[in-house]
């Protein structure tokens, strides 16, 4: 599954995922009025307005870039309706070639993660038949539980050519509080990052193995560290843009071919429109303000590359 | 919340919340076939399925409990149809007066775990009307994003009355391998265990926080020393029964009155008529097993108090 990103990566010249997080707030208001209307005020007005505005975003920047990242949490918001356009959403970004980052920072006991596992990258067996649930290419996972807790997922990704992304060192402004703890001398995020490389030993595909890990943008010495580190693992890098990573930032999470992150945007390109250097689209259009984010996204970090 | 949760426990003389995780392989024939007699071997059949199996646990536990805990995992793994089960299994659950555990262990950076805190505890605002979507009464949290993933969670907990239950120390057996590195010369659990308790300082609901801890029953020396470190901290057990840990590894759990712990058994209690000690109910009489199963874990277990 890593080569199929790669793959996309080199032929788009972008190593960039869209964050399809569609809070109600970045949604215009011609959007909204209309949803609500057939629909009401109601989770079912919700999700129809961010299916609507996904779907414009999916139709106006596919073309440009390897793959999408909706955060699931977005769409649980919503509920069930919501969820429901989870699913759209994964099906309709296969429809246009586009790879899927499920964000769900899944991860719990042995057994539970096996049922996780299977809903979001695997197939379920019922009866005689073989169905599948969310259906996405890779999944964000949390590794808190150890070895135990994400061999299931590993399992998966043998199985059915998917991919990971395991959380090693998170963009957020207190990841460091447990992550950052030093071990014998070590940070606890160093010890996450060998045990990935461990679960993903036997993933290869290609130079990298299909178990990547997720890195923040945030904190670039520390991405630094483990790219020399973790040679032969992707990163998946949250915090550009609207949590305040710059191009410069990037750099360190990439290997000398230019190859070994994908970069997360999602405010800075869904909701472009809202920032003063776009506004001149206005809401009515939005979408092309959200092209113009991702062409700039990727001529800012081929920049440094 | 947490105050409710001890009446119930009073009442009941039952610390005990049944892990309603309905795997397909613990549903009796009968009822699968039924359900895929009416909806086939597909993801609405499966749901069909666990959704008639929960009911009847349900409906012949109900009074000798406090709490279940559905495990949303087992519900994900059927898609919408699953989560539909999970959300009528709350509903039904809460009318018939049990309080219910939502087992998700969510946690993300700070924008996303308020969409997952207004998802499964919350409340979210449509327009001008305020909508719920899975509205339990508590919820299991992964604390490895540090405080400000964490924070909004308390925060409406606090608005809202709910509760939460962190991952501090897990059941599973590879969960040392972060949880128990030595930072300082303290294991990474005990760093959460300060955590969780400067969270939950300000969510206090009569002697104990509405924030409490997941503590497995599979370490009880580590349970005894987080149970005196964390003494206003309501501790939900995981690990009692098919995953190995007795009665006696659930004492240290609890304070000298009796209160502190609440324990979930899964498969011990849902399943029960699998086991040799239950199987003269029969597959056609699981819900006697199961009701039967209850009654000897509380007797187990209050033969220690």
């Amino acid at each position: 599954m890593i080569s199929q990103l790669i793959q996309k990566i080199q032929k788009t010249k972008a190593p960039i995922c869209i964050g399809l997080d569609p809070m109600l707030g970045y949604i215009p208001e011609h959007i909204l009025k209309k949803s609500f209307g057939e629909f009401g005020e109601t989770l079912e007005g919700a999700a129809d307005a961010i299916w609507q505005f996904n779907k414009e975003i999916i139709d106006h920047t596919y073309d440009l870039v390897p793959s999408v990242k909706p955060q699931i949490a977005m769409y649980e918001q919503f509920g069930i309706e919501g969820l429901k356009v989870y699913v759209k959403t994964v099906e309709y970004c296969h429809s246009k070639g586009l790879l899927v980052i499920g964000d769900a920072k899944r991860g719990d006991i042995g057994s539970t993660s096996a049922a996780y596992a299977t809903a979001h990258i695997g197939s379920v067996k019922v009866g005689s038949s073989v169905c599948k649930a969310f259906n996405t290419d890779f999944l964000t996972v949390n590794p808190y539980l150890g070895t135990d807790g994400v061999k299931p997922f590993v399992d998966v990704c043998k199985a059915e050519d998917k991919g990971l992304f395991v959380l090693v060192k998170t963009s957020n402004p207190s990841s460091g509080e447990f992550q950052d703890q030093k071990i014998d001398g070590r940070p606890l995020y160093e010890l996450v990052a060998d045990k990935v490389m461990e679960w993903g030993a036997d993933c290869m595909d290609g130079d990298y193995s299909n178990v990547g890990a997720v890195v923040g943008a945030t904190y670039p010495e520390m991405s630094g560290i483990l790219r020399k580190l973790m040679p032969h693992t992707y990163f998946l890098v949250p915090g550009y843009g609207a949590q305040g990573g710059t191009a410069a930032d990037l750099k360190p999470c990439f290997n000398e071919d230019g190859l070994g992150a994908v970069v997360n945007s999602s405010r800075g390109i869904i909701a472009a429109y809202k920032q003063d250097k776009y506004a001149k689209f206005g809401p009515e259009h939005f979408t092309e303000a959200s092209r113009q984010a991702v062409a700039d996204m990727a001529a800012d970090i081929n920049s440094v590359l």
